[in-house]
């Protein structure tokens, strides 16, 4: 026992007991004390150390529940049987780089996420999320229901049909935390489905991520969106488009392509058409474009809509609506998953479209950057020579620029970041003409884009 | 043109070009205007109409945008080819039926799931989001890092490592919305990997689902935690386990069987033990037993922590740190997959930390739950039949109930729920002995509770 003498602390800020528990383990992992030694009696060793039995007996029992020491019945505690070489020194911690985000540095980013954020109805949100904090509003302290709040997909069933022509009940919603998050369960729901995507769009590169190269088509597009002969051509089942605002090229699908889509999929089992309908809320002639979805006479239309465009990307709240027997499945399968979003956050966004604040906000976002476009395709016309072509400005947040310059996208990103300014790869999302860029304008403010089209021009065509 | 004659109403909520618009539309859509027919000239049609020019202008713009009419050069406006036989009634809106959440209806529900909603600090949560949500704070408005904020991140890192004995640096955190969001990432990290669940266990169900059955091997437990020989004998190279509360039996798993998981791990190239620690804050006697990561000499260990059981589960926040290997193919593979959790909350969050709230409220759970969980533990030993067994109730915020009265699972459930009480099935994580059930304590108030089991008492045992 004597050889048990560790230097206890009284004017330590950790307990005797951990003192004397954090010991005896270091003791053991290092060798010194061996399996099937016998401890000291409690009786003993707290004598021994000057301290409470009560002590001692509190670190053997923290001991004997890690599993370092065992109680055997009526011969005291012993040293487990564990083999000590296994014990290393702990390593050190690796020190693992952190990994900035892509958009970060810029002195002007033409971003295409984010928003105008001098417009957020900040107080307002302040005040219905404080309505929410309260303590009889006792839901928030449970988890929801996994499909999301009834209420906002109720409220979203009616602002989808008013706004986009879709047709639903709540029921057939489901929010998630953001489109991929939704996407990601699409294509669990629908395992041995082969996806064609746009190419270029938005969808290529996390089908491609998700999928088996076997069941991704990548479909060219033309003026008028998905190319329908391709699609039919191909073995896909289900195609996810963008038909509202194409990404990144900006067409909308006429209604004759819609209706070939719909008609493909009419004509099989299982075929489906994702519709992507990500910021058709910004349509700057006309009214928007009515969704897909409602021309839908079948089961065949999944219909995807999100948060991130006209409110706050940050916030992560996007839904679909799924046709009825898909919604089956997932409520027969996929119901032990839990709701993505927070339940708070949820009930704030409901009280925010319940009182009419969603459609005021995007009529007033609307006008803000309907301003924000007519700026930039103003600043452009003046700064930039007459050959450059802007693409796709009739909604939507971004727009895209071919220069003709004869530079390549590559040069064109890297020389407008020498003066601090970004503009992003259509390269990204799959085939291009190699000398056009993405220019997004919710974030920059006017004074901004007229400042940032400015150092473009020195960038580009000096 | 003259059959071209809709009834226009400057009285109505639409603007007449969306009248007119409609009408043409439907006029198409119902075969009366047929695919080439010329309409009439913005001018001649505004006389007919008695509009303005600009009415009949806007109206033919959405028409064209839309894809109904197009415009040819020097000839004027013209119907689309459609084929109208496409454009069949819109269907009714699918009747979908709302399937209500399992937990509904009870007058005492004995969840697992859920806080004591009490002792929330509700009032310091709104006063933090509060100075979120602020105008001059613009990083709200944006996208934020992928892995989630680096603040959060760092004080996570110091928090997992003094309370937990977790070893990182702050880049090796991923911030997610839930531990199922964080495990099919992690499915995707690893995707050839063959994984061992506990069972029964809490893994067991959501890794069958994502995994083909070849991909998952289910290893019973004995007293220890993860049967260790099953393990050895099997083909698995990841090991999901819940060494600080096997879920949901309760024991801890010693450190013997910890240093054979971790030796098992080294034994051969990328395997991993993911470690899925979700409320080990919560431990009644002694101090929490620190995490298998800390023992891990390797970079072998994946270790996942949440805030669902000692914060809010409604928030959805969980998070996990990933050895420095894998994080590097995160970074260099999967960094386009956007953050799940709100911005907005995971500042707020920081701010709980940062400001020490955390570390105090769970010293201020920990206590309310022991509190409750005595009282479970007294009311069943003063009304239940001493045959009960009452296993696990060292940490958590649940038990086992081992009914030994001849009762099977789905009977006792049944007769509880008969008189308005649910406990939980043990048999929906696997394996198990067919008459123990799961009683979480951590919503009830000690009212209820005494109320619950004393109902408990009659259901089984009268």
């Amino acid at each position: 026992m004597w050889q048990l003498t560790p230097n206890l602390n009284g004017e330590s800020k950790d307990p005797l007991y951990i003192q004397l528990y954090l010991y005896i383990k270091h003791e053991i992992k290092s060798g010194s004390l061996v399996p099937d030694m016998k401890l000291p009696s409690k009786r003993k060793f707290a004598q021994h150390l000057s301290v409470s039995q009560n002590t001692v007996e509190t670190a053997y029992g923290q001991l004997v529940a890690e599993g370092y020491i065992e109680s055997r019945p009526r011969k005291g505690y012993f040293v487990s049987p564990i083999d000590e070489e296994n014990f290393s020194l702990p390593r050190d911690v690796h020190h693992v780089e952190e990994k900035p985000c892509k958009h970060h540095g810029y002195t002007y980013n033409f971003a295409y996420t984010g928003v105008d954020f001098e417009s957020f109805p900040l107080s307002l949100y302040r005040k219905l999320m404080n309505e929410v904090l309260r303590s009889d509003n006792k839901e928030i302290f449970q988890l929801g229901h996994p499909q999301g709040e009834f209420e906002l997909r109720k409220l979203l069933s009616e602002y989808v049909y008013e706004a986009r022509g879709v047709r639903c009940s709540p029921s057939q919603i489901i929010i998630g935390s953001g489109t991929q998050t939704l996407l990601k369960l699409l294509f669990q729901l629908l395992p041995h489905s082969k996806f064609a995507v746009e190419d270029p769009g938005y969808h290529r590169k996390v089908t491609l991520f998700e999928k088996k190269e076997t069941q991704v088509e990548l479909i060219p597009i033309d003026s008028d969106g998905m190319l329908f002969s391709n699609l039919k051509g191909s073995s896909a089942d289900v195609a996810i488009v963008t038909p509202s605002h194409q990404f990144p090229c900006g067409m909308i699908m006429p209604v004759s392509r819609r209706l070939q889509l719909l008609k493909w999929a009419r004509e099989e089992e299982d075929r489906y058409i994702i519709e992507d309908d990500y910021d058709s809320e910004f349509r700057y002639s006309g009214k928007p474009i009515p969704a897909l979805q409602g021309l839908d006479t079948g089961e065949n239309v999944i219909y995807m809509g999100t948060f991130s465009k006209a409110l706050l990307p940050s916030l992560r709240i996007s839904y679909m609506v799924l046709p009825a027997s898909l919604i089956k499945t997932y409520q027969n399968e996929f119901f032990f998953y839990t709701q993505t979003v927070s339940r708070i956050d949820q009930k704030v966004l409901k009280k925010f479209l319940k009182r009419g604040h969603w459609e005021r906000h995007i009529q007033k976002m609307k006008m803000i950057y309907r301003k924000k476009r007519d700026v930039l395709i103003d600043e452009i016309a003046q700064y930039f020579p007459e050959t450059v072509e802007v693409i796709g400005q009739d909604s939507g947040l971004h727009l895209m620029l071919r220069l003709n310059n004869g530079m390549t996208e590559q040069e064109a990103i890297d020389r407008a970041a020498k003066l601090g300014i970004k503009v992003n790869a259509v390269s990204e999302y799959g085939k291009n003409d190699g000398q056009t860029v993405i220019m997004g304008f919710a974030v920059l403010t006017t004074e901004q884009i007229k400042a940032g089209v400015k150092l473009l021009a020195k960038a580009w065509f000096d």
